[in-house]
């Protein structure tokens, strides 16, 4: 394996995400919390107007841009395209280093406590999710695969991954999980300095991973307004159990609606402000023990 | 006492606080939940660009427009202040019959449950909290006194009020806190009915009330960027005392800001979402046990 030379971690991809925001802030701030001898550390704002503005985005979600067409695209114009090119001209310029790694920060106002989200399987992330699940028990793993370029930040290469941090609302700033993540950053680093020096110690060769098999929108008429609400008994459950049957939404006059699948899943991202509008109520998936190697 | 005669109902007064949003939608398709046999009740919905948007608001906070002087002012050029003067058109039709009372629906990322916002001391409304808090144990009773037509769509008449609703993120509904606030909402109601019949009866004679004595603002440099954040043992106290000494704010890199006033107050409106850009970190009060007379 090859060593880790270069890592960024981006804030503020989403601008009304303020954890990774105030983050990025206080280590361009305070460089030396994030230095660490064997690589360069980079740190980054991911969407400056909408962090002014106090908004997700300006005129589309910067987190779906990053797809090979759009960022080839020179017809372009959106603010976010245009922003996404010059990220990747930073994290990959030109005839240099490029990042090898990637910390994405976001947070959801869904129970997801402190997630780190995998795009693949790659062992040395599925080694570094063990190690920090390890560390942090509060940590919990989701595998939502992306092939590379597929439009995420994290995925501009094998190594980005994101952490989301949940719940916590749009626009504020929660002092326990702002400090819950900054040790987690930490933790990220130290462990990427650690396989630099060839001192990797698995601290465990057993992981729990939720691995995303799909979402379900909201029921909605035919204009697509939504029909109903989570239902109170699956709010705030993310990574728990739904059993086919259980109650997933309750519409506006109070009738239950029950999970139709034919197994047992775990939801994920239940609740989440921002995909009102993508069409997702939740994302779904399956509870897994894998072994580490 | 005069008659209730017309009632209004408003919802997405701030286009991200979906409760109200669909709770007015909800009345609009059910009239008969809101029809009672001595008044007549509107429903309307209060920011409908920024609803669509998802946002609090397009161009100024609608909720600030409806002073005197802007309602006025025929070079109104912004979004909300032409809404406002709508509003007031729909509420206060001239050589019509007014709206008696306004119920102005929103929510807050602050803990506060099931608030009721006065902006005066009229007696009905100190009756009517009252009763309400008598019911449902859950409600909270906050005085924060504007005079008529000071820029509150509640302020449009003496009877107007607000129902604040928390701890729930901007942009997503909480089922429980809507069940919560659509029941409180029939209580509102029920209590205007019998008080037009002459049947109300106290059922509280004694009410705690929250009475706003000003605000607090986040630690700031020199251009106004925030250097701290409510602190994990003040966050989601709303109601609860804070004594001079204790800690109300925590430093990007963990120092500790203690209450620096003379006497014991209670906090309100910890961490809202939308203050961060007024300068505004929470409200304070004084607690007070008032007779119901």
């Amino acid at each position: 394996m090859n060593q880790i030379h270069r890592l960024a971690i981006v804030g503020g991809n989403h601008g009304n995400e303020l954890t990774g925001v105030y983050l990025v802030k206080k280590f361009q701030q305070y460089p030396h919390l994030i230095h660490r001898a064997s690589f360069e550390t980079l740190s980054l704002l991911g969407n400056p107007k909408a962090i002014t503005a106090r908004t997700r985005y300006i005129d589309v979600d910067l987190n779906r841009c990053f797809d090979n067409k759009k960022l080839s695209d020179a017809k372009t114009s959106s603010y976010e395209e245009l922003r996404a090119r010059e990220i990747q001209q930073i994290l990959q310029p030109q005839n240099q280093q490029n990042v090898d790694t990637i910390i994405d920060l976001h947070t959801t106002t869904a129970n997801m406590g402190l997630c780190i989200i995998l795009g693949n399987w790659h062992p040395l992330l599925l080694k570094l999710a063990a190690d920090l699940s390890a560390i942090n028990p509060l940590v919990k793993v989701y595998i939502h695969e992306q092939p590379k370029g597929s439009g995420f930040l994290r995925s501009l290469c094998n190594l980005g991954f994101a952490i989301e941090i949940g719940a916590v609302p749009q626009g504020i700033l929660n002092a326990e999980l702002f400090q819950q993540t900054e040790q987690l950053i930490y933790s990220v680093l130290d462990y990427f300095e650690d396989y630099n020096q060839g001192k990797n110690l698995p601290k465990n060769d057993l992981l729990t991973v939720y691995k995303s098999i799909g979402v379900i929108d909201y029921p909605r008429n035919e204009v697509g307004e939504i029909q109903a609400m989570i239902h109170p008994q699956l709010q705030f459950r993310d990574y728990e159990p739904l059993h086919p049957g259980d109650p997933m939404f309750i519409t506006f006059t109070g009738e239950e609606i029950l999970y139709q699948g034919n197994s047992t899943v775990y939801p994920i991202f239940i609740n989440e402000a921002a995909y009102y509008e993508k069409g997702i109520a939740m994302h779904i998936s399956e509870k897994e023990l894998i072994k580490i190697s």
